[in-house]
């Protein structure tokens, strides 16, 4: 199953995509037989969301083309993030392959869909990009088992995990840098497990900046694998449905390059992972929220009706 | 105004101090004028907040020494921690001071309420206590300066920010150590700002251990006060009513004396802030949770009736 959110006007809904036609179906919230939002069937569990998305692909086609995409989840949970889980990335970062996850974590604040504009920063000019590879806890729980662990995801996405280098390494922890206001593309949409290989393994991960190639890996090749990561968690924390697991970026980022490579305003940067999808974004400068937060990242009307 | 969240068996309710009696008056979720959860509430804004405290105040009394106190608000959107705060902590820390917030994360599934027993870890035994000073955002924003900061407080609580060294010193991020299950201490209750001094500056903190004074600062020596993080914070990422800011510790962990001192199960750990009130865990070994997560930390019912 293939599911995504979005935007038209100033309402939201959600849609699926019909497996024989390749064409979406869906509603906006408040049509007649509304299901509900996709962070709650989520949280009811698989019968409910599956139930939910029989509804959707019985509704009107909904083209992805004249909508604006949000993220699949609106609120996860926790969002966590593992840093250095490629070794040519740790390696060009300068950090030693630590033998335990580095995580650190955003906050749903960050968030925005599929052809939003990343939010070019007003404190840095030292914007890049991570493609990575995203995966969705469908059936929360603790101390679970690595073999038992692929069983609690729900599916996968791809991840821009967009960083402000100069505020990343201000200090000892990332956590500022990780999570400027419009820095964290998500979708385009969320792909259920059973139409990928287990874990998400073995799929081809590329990053774009303009059309050039700037990071290709493969995800069978991260450190720690999604049920590793699971299970190395959840042996700490307890892990509820719709948390993310932002599983690392491969060698590449515009960072460690000589000379550095930052993206700009006007720059589109695209994230494809192999079997999932391809996430782009423009980078814009935008308004300032106030104080109020109003303005926050939000598409224009030229990309809503892309 | 003073606001406490508690539990009475399988249900849940709040309750709020009458200033003349001391007394407190509240309800259980699903009584006949219930008038919303606490986290709803302080999305609503402060006059929705204030109407609905001046409907519990004319409820019957809640005996606190009776119920479970639960952390003041459940979901907090966002709950953005400050390491290395006051100068003499990031010295025994082995830290320079730097001259932006060091900022980390802590996750919702780590709280638990005054009273419930701090989870023992069954992965390590380096247990430690930071006493803390917690701002809880009434109203979001962004971009928000240093002289309008402090009116987007609603109130302050107070937070023990228990680490397990040993995984928060594992890898470059202190993401882990930080949100064990049942290690994030909170309350006992929400104080507004208005009984406070503005920031909640000039108060006196004391950690006890077993009853002995380990930690004793005054929350005038933080190197970056409430409203000054406030703007800090806001300039990038945009905060939401509910958020927390868990102000950092003073000097005096266990972790850096000699020899370290680390909580064990049967120890009682209390966190006093002056005005505010009393946050007082025992420590305790508890069944591992089963890998749906049943059995997080709950008080045992012995502490329910306490």
């Amino acid at each position: 199953m293939r599911l995504v959110r979005y935007q038209q006007g100033a309402q939201h809904g959600w849609a699926v995509q019909r497996p024989d036609t390749g064409q979406w179906h869906g509603m906006l919230k408040g049509g007649p037989v509304w299901p509900g939002e996709v962070d709650a069937l989520i949280a009811a569990g698989r019968a409910a969301l599956n139930a939910a998305a029989a509804v959707m692909a019985r509704q009107a086609p909904v083209d992805l083309g004249r909508v604006a995409l949000l993220p699949p989840l609106a609120r996860p949970p926790k969002i966590l993030c593992v840093g250095l889980n490629y070794r040519d990335h740790t390696s060009e970062s300068g950090f030693e392959q630590p033998a335990y996850p580095t995580l650190f974590s955003r906050f749903t604040t960050s968030l925005i869909g599929h052809g939003a504009p990343i939010r070019y920063p007003e404190l840095s000019d030292t914007l890049d990009y991570e493609g990575e590879l995203v995966a969705v806890i469908g059936t929360g729980g603790s101390r679970i088992r690595r073999e038992d662990a692929l069983s609690h995801v729900l599916g996968y996405s791809v991840f821009n995990d967009v960083s402000v280098r100069e505020y990343q390494f201000k200090t000892p922890q990332w956590t500022m840098g990780k999570n400027f206001d419009g820095t964290g593309p998500f979708g385009p949409w969320l792909v259920t497990d059973d139409e990928l290989p287990p874990g998400a393994a073995g799929l081809a991960i590329e990053t774009r900046l303009n059309g050039r190639v700037v990071q290709s890996a493969n995800t069978r090749d991260m450190v720690f694998d999604v049920a590793q990561l699971i299970e190395t968690i959840s042996a700490a924390v307890t892990l509820e449905a719709g948390d993310l697991i932002v599983a690392g970026t491969p060698a590449g980022i515009g960072h460690a390059r000589d000379p550095r490579l930052y993206m700009k305003p006007g720059d589109v940067c695209e994230v494809e992972i192999e079997g999932i999808g391809l996430l782009s974004n423009p980078v814009r400068r935008l308004p300032a929220p106030d104080e109020q937060g109003r303005s926050l990242p939000q598409p224009t009307e030229e990309e809503t009706t892309r």
